[in-house]
């Protein structure tokens, strides 16, 4: 949680905090900020202290709703920043920053680097600045312990952002399988009164309005993919498919609140009027595989764990899996889950490549199970996934309730 | 235009584009490969050369759309990475850098960098990169004059892309005007039949649900505001603020096409029901510059010239501005226009911070007119804008047509 942030700092040995970019779409200045109509901006936060946002001299109004100290950018007017670095635009920027640090005393120290922004026109930027101020020394996280880390443990108030997400995600689910099922089916495939099928570009569309109507965003979009294209994890659907009767849809949500803020997470498989006998074989599989993990999900465990079980798991019922075919592209190909926020997929995490000792399912902790197996070239793929929460008193608990029918009923044949 | 791109590269003495980051909401990235469900990958270009997408192999089947030579980072497997550099995930990923460059005969020259993505990571591994391949010399731009260069004249298609957004931009403001003017007015404010107050945050919900109809996002929002929030320029408005009669509405709208396509802006000022004199005044002001500098655009020219002769008109009018008070935040406070495509701020520039050689309004440019005049303690602020183009004949077109009316009338008092 935030109030973990002074903590982990000293942990890791860094001294300030720099966040740059906008208040939106920008998951560690939305943390810092709350988020708000900010295009461009700067959080510096010492260790121990309280946050300073630097904002353009016309978004001031936005900035003070963010309730931190701040100061606008036209404390250091752009032509004596040009004019003192011979109109160098990176050394101008690089300037600033010098000068904003010196303002808040901050000569020397680890300061790490976060937000999203242009990372070349940073990279100039920062490079330079590190050559003006050699007694600070900058850094950025791949595999970020600090900030990530206290984002992993939610506090209420995030919490219930993100179940409100999850109701708005399974009541558009909801609505997807009504307007299906409202469809008649000839040769196999859905269609409109005047026989022309329903395709996949259709039903999206209808997604994409249902969840605007209920104030969320799609920035990321929705994967809405059959046959074939299901059995390809990230295969979001080809708009132009019909759809087709007996097929297994992978239909995988990730809407989050309007202007960049939570995310909720979601995934069934349909067939629509049957499923043929290695789709729900397929299907039962992937089930089996969700209802156990769930069941022994363990308060503080390394998410880690359940990624090696559910490998094992998979294995035992004859697929391959990452656990000892690690370049496969059939069978079980991702990770058990991840965690789910201001980012669609922060810590914990599951998958080896990024596992660290501080992914563990921790009071506060927002996940992702997901377990799923992938044939493309058998036209097949199935997926089941919720959101779970752990409890302040470390139960698990589903965030959003969703019955998992493999076969949506169609009108006729 | 993208055909520019090799001859910029030499230009500015760029041997190789680096591309980061997803295929949405990532303008340079969009740019390149046109788009498509990647969440993260790398584009590497050498001058002369077409360029090649590193992609996840989960996503392989959307990099094969993007008609690019693809390659899938299995080929560098993540548990080699980890053991080669003692699992330290920065260099993993600087190391896989220095295999992708090798791979393709890079070993020396100058890198540009491009793409949104996390900037902290990307400043430590790019760092780490720099020290195992010496002979490459990595930078990025505040300033870019190669892909903002490129970018800033657009072909046929991309015309076509914005010409469309700007259909439904005007369409959706239509149903604005036509949805105000249907509601009655008591005590100076527009109400629902049960007599509470229409709210700016209703308004706002409308629009975004209009524009999702039409298929289109608004990563960054709308600004409907009102009174003296119309008085600040980016401030987006009040959600709980009243529809007040006689008071300026400045509604700036500039959605893009879905998952981070071309955007298109626009703005109109309204006052519902009346305009006091002071409100009317102002407008005509504004209206009198965009119309002196709509008609004063001549094909090539600096778009800079135009923001100096803004200053000097409405200074003229005895308006304070950027020119000679450059610190002023009431007046005309802020650039007469900016490019628009891919971003929604790009070149050509005209604010004097920005402006290079390279902003000027060349055949291809699409760039909007803005002219607007700001005093949130008078409690009223006006801005009109539009989307222009620069014709391959260098005429200019407006690529939205919309009345410019300051009252909207109301139904009674």
């Amino acid at each position: 949680m935030k109030s973990d942030l002074d903590r982990l700092m000293k942990e890791h040995d860094i001294d300030v905090l720099l966040v740059n970019g906008p208040a939106q779409h920008n998951p560690a200045m939305v943390y810092i900020t709350g988020g708000g109509h900010i295009t461009n901006a700067d959080v510096i936060k010492k260790r121990g202290q309280g946050a300073v946002l630097f904002h353009g001299p016309m978004e001031r109004d936005e900035a003070v709703k963010t309730g931190l100290k701040t100061i606008s950018y036209s404390k250091y007017p752009i032509q004596q920043l040009f004019k003192e670095t011979h109109n160098n635009h990176v050394d101008a920027i690089a300037l600033r920053y010098q000068k904003m640090f010196t303002d808040l005393g901050i000569s020397s120290g680890r300061v790490a680097i976060y937000g999203n922004n242009e990372i070349g026109a940073m990279y100039s930027v920062f490079t330079r600045l590190q050559q003006r101020m050699p007694g600070l020394q900058f850094q950025g996280f791949i595999q970020d312990e600090i900030l990530l880390t206290a984002m992993m443990t939610k506090d209420a108030d995030e919490i219930e952002h993100i179940r409100q997400m999850g109701k708005v995600t399974v009541s558009v689910v909801a609505r997807t399988a009504d307007y299906l099922t409202g469809f008649k089916a000839e040769k196999e495939t859905l269609v409109h009164p005047d026989g022309s099928p329903l395709t996949i570009g259709e039903v999206k569309n209808k997604i994409n309005l249902w969840l605007a109507e209920a104030g969320v965003e799609n920035p990321e979009g929705t994967i809405f993919a059959i046959g074939s294209d299901a059995g390809v994890p990230h295969s979001t659907g080809t708009a132009s498919d019909p759809m087709r009767l007996g097929q297994t849809i992978v239909y995988d949500i990730f809407p989050c609140e309007a202007q960049g803020g939570y995310f909720y997470d979601f995934t069934r498989t349909w067939c629509l009027g049957y499923a043929p006998d290695a789709e729900l074989r397929l299907y039962e599989q992937v089930k089996s595989v969700y209802d156990a993990i769930a069941s022994e999900l363990k308060v503080n465990a390394p998410f880690g764990q359940y990624q090696t079980r559910t490998c094992e798991l998979f294995e035992a019922q004859g697929h391959p899996t990452l656990l000892h075919t690690p370049t496969t592209e059939v069978g079980y190909v991702h990770s058990i889950g991840h965690g789910v926020g201001l980012n669609i997929h922060e810590k914990p995490w599951a998958s080896a490549a990024n596992v660290s000792s501080s992914d563990i399912l921790a009071p506060g902790a927002v996940f992702t199970l997901e377990p799923g197996l992938y044939y493309p070239d058998k036209g097949m793929g199935v997926r089941i996934e919720d959101t779970w929460q752990v409890t302040p008193d470390g139960k698990f608990e589903m965030l959003a309730d969703y019955p998992k029918d493999l076969i949506l009923p169609v009108k006729s044949k």
